[in-house]
């Protein structure tokens, strides 16, 4: 029986997850849900976002693809009432509340879901958890070079900026301190490279409000670079990203120990696409043990990313 | 409520698993059991393996720290019948008769057995599966520079040998290609440092049978060196290991993606000891949940390394 899947909402992410569920012969991609006027180069069936309660019996798992700035904390209680769903909700600070609303209307309506199921929050959650559980300390986490959109968000509301983009930058030395478990906090972890469209009369001011951003640039290395609008959209196409957890600790009788977890990829969105279709086989893992509610990445072993054949065959091949 | 622990087996391992459990105040070492004459600096009481039995209802988990080789296979039925227990058992072709064993005689009498639980099988289980699932294909695991116990095993089974240790070294050039996606079936992964004693008529004899031990050396480069027992002795004395697992895959599109994870240690047991360790709340948690039966690292989700406030502080701390 293969799973019927649909997914919601169609830029980067939502085109990248088609094509992941398209190639994989146990899926089959009932339709697509979008507000906007799209269509599909696979002929994939494009629904109005509104008619998704028809599909309520004929879509097993709704993979939700909108942004988390505004689509996916409407969208994902909307959906969870009638279907199994995925997010990659990637807010950290919200991600606390927003799992306790899923959980509720989750168990409400008996269904899953699964959220913040990207690379991070995501896999690095479990990599962190992992470390944290092993080496009795807090792991530490680097990024890029790549775009921050939290960080990029916080450019763009200040009063001036017409558009903006930051581009977070791994201090190597940070990181090297950090594998030598050496690395203080006062040494900073990441450079923070900003490119701004605006008025050249606000330039100084807006430079001077970023620099002072509280908990995104102030007391952070950061450069502020104002750009054309033209320069602005080239660097914003710029979808490649790097990141990395490293736990560096001591053992009984001081024996040295390094936990390092890397990925880099070219395209984000095509990347985060491979994770959250994969983790639609635990939706149905899930389901099969007959839970509901939400979970997040930790709450799932890595066996239920298979099924049938595969997961009875997994100590045998991957242990 | 602490958790009562008991270590069975005193070796490098069960030294390591003692002091990390001493460190942990949510922990309390009842006993440490040997069927050797022991002592520990640390006071523990010390109990002749015979006399498991009468710890029942006084120990919660049991940490087996014997060698796959001869202790593990017969003390973790024996013991799983009166215990919860965690194992380290590493004979990656035993591993499905193994648990399928275990998985019986832990349902029938109620309990529950993590096995092969160290980093190889264990945590790299976990990661391979991850990695699989996310880029559906095979990741690869390379060893190195460290001393492979089943390859000093099959080294020592030969007529002849007195003594012999084996350190695999990974082939750079074969790491290279994995991140760039490019190694091929006939690029070797590791070469292969042996270093043996043995009487010098039987030499050539005992370099031409190890260089053609099927799945062990044959086809790979290996190089045989015959050294003093003095010598062999401070060779065997390195504990050091270190380990990695690539996988690199295009997405939709072709753009590429690198998932890398790696550890190394001054110490194999001392990391493992952590590993172990960590692995004793997940007992405590599958307990809680009624859950009895066999089960790996990929079975447990990285949230039941975590109890109380702990656990229900991972969304917000580690997400």
């Amino acid at each position: 029986m293969k799973v019927n899947i649909g997914i919601v909402g169609y830029g980067n992410l939502g085109k990248a997850v088609e094509q992941s569920v398209l190639s994989n012969t146990n899926f089959n991609l009932v339709a697509i849900f979008s507000r906007r006027n799209v269509t599909s180069k696979f002929n994939t069936k494009i629904e109005h976002y509104e008619n998704f309660t028809e599909y309520v019996g004929k879509i097993d798992v709704m993979v939700l693809c909108g942004g988390s700035m505004c689509d996916l904390e409407i969208q994902t209680p909307e959906i969870s009432r009638y279907f199994d769903t995925i997010n990659t909700f990637d807010t950290h600070k919200k991600l606390p509340s927003e799992f306790e609303k899923l959980n509720k209307i989750a168990k409400k309506y008996g269904h899953r879901v699964i959220m913040a199921c990207g690379w991070d929050p995501g896999i690095f959650s479990i990599i962190r958890c992992l470390f944290k559980a092993i080496s009795k300390k807090e792991p530490i986490t680097f990024w890029g070079k790549g775009v921050s959109m939290g960080h990029s968000d916080a450019i763009r509301r200040i009063d001036g900026v017409l558009d903006g983009v930051q581009f977070t930058i791994p201090n190597i030395d940070a990181v090297r301190l950090a594998r030598l478990n050496k690395l203080d906090a006062d040494v900073p972890k990441h450079f923070r490279e900003c490119f701004v469209v605006a008025e050249p009369k606000n330039h100084i001011k807006i430079e001077h409000e970023i620099k002072n951003i509280p908990n995104y640039f102030k007391g952070q290395p950061t450069n502020v670079t104002f750009v054309s609008g033209e320069k602005l959209l080239r660097l914003k196409s710029k979808l490649c990203h790097k990141g990395q957890v490293i736990s560096s600790f001591n053992s009984v009788h001081g024996t040295k120990n390094k936990m390092e977890f890397l990925v880099s990829m070219e395209s984000n969105p095509n990347f985060t696409a491979s994770i959250v279709t994969a983790y639609i086989n635990a939706i149905i893992n899930l389901k099969e043990m007959k839970l509901v509610g939400a979970f997040t990445n930790l709450d799932i072993p890595v066996s239920f990313l298979f099924l049938g054949k595969e997961k009875d065959n997994l100590i045998k091949n991957l242990c």
